[in-house]
């Protein structure tokens, strides 16, 4: 196993934007504020893109790990 | 692990109005009043949403946490 | 958590009509006369609909809950 | 919990008609001859549905439970 | 629980053509030389088939379970 | 259970060119060189293929088995 | 079980270009920086591929193992 592990990712991003992909092909953008280990995710400011544009803001928004399918620091 | 857990968000949104994203694309829209740690969920004076607009009203609903992608409180 | 419990619907709901739906998209209406903690659940009377409409009457039918998405008293 | 079990609907179809919904929206029509806890089904003197009509007969088949969605005794 | 159990139908299979379910809708027909609990099936002598036509002979395949959804004995 | 395993078809196929199909309907063919209980595998060599023609060259790749559907020495 | 292991790929492929394989048929080319036994998996300097062309840069990525189907050392 490598030293460095993925959950890093989560932890060094808190606070920040990511952009988060889900099952169904669309993505959510906002400031992540939790996770917990199955990959939970509570975004503020949130917004749901559908191709790359977005169809409207979310405000907060919990996304269930088992939909989530990648996480990416903008 | 950050203080903040996904799981606040449903605490805090008991007995408030919340968007329900489902696995099939559709929506439910209603007051949250129960929730467990499967995320099976609770909604009364529920409506269906297709595309974001109101298929129909659904009343109490109980939605199965399997088929949950995202919460968000409106 | 809650004081209400997402089961306490089915409980409330048993010998009532209620709607059920499936993965991939259809419903099942009908009187629910027995469930267990997977969500599997027995209606009688029961009728299958596609888009809001009757498509047949079943009778007695088993819907396994793997493939419930959603349960509400109609 | 209800006195009356979802498995009940097994046992008392036992030797009896039923109809197997099953995932992708086919369907088994068949003698149901034994059934285990995870609603693994045989079926003999079967039939696959489509449609609602009869697509060919497929004598003794054993269904993975994994991939029924419902079991309504005909 | 019923005296016939579901994998009654594996076991007296064994060395005998069945044709294999498969998610997706396709299908496998040939000799079963193995299987084991989680319903992984080795074919022997094996056709893959789609729509009722053989695509293509495999000679062996194993089948992982998973992706199984029904055995028919032919 | 029968004397031949499932498993032994991974075994006697190292070092061998296998077909594997995937969940979403296209193969790998390749060289195996390693594989696990959750048949994780590992080829080398390899060529993906959609609809039985070579898409493109990949070298080593290691599938998920989560995705793998069969198996088939060739 | 053969001597070799297919978590060796992911070991040797640290801090090399990878190509991976999401569900939903589109992939991410990056530097894999970290991985855990979920095969969750971390990349830099990563592009999002669709069709095998290049859809947009993506910096650092997170992928979640239930979402990856292949992994190939580019």
């Amino acid at each position: 196993m490598p030293e460095r592990r993925p959950f890093d990712v989560l932890n060094s991003s808190l606070n920040n934007t990511v952009i988060i992909g889900m099952k169904g092909g669309y993505e959510f953008r906002g400031v992540m504020v939790a996770y917990d280990v199955h990959m939970n995710i509570v975004l503020e400011k949130a917004e749901q893109l559908m191709n790359g544009e977005v169809k409207r803001g979310v405000g907060t928004v919990l996304l269930r790990g088992d939909s989530v399918t990648f996480i990416s620091p903008s």
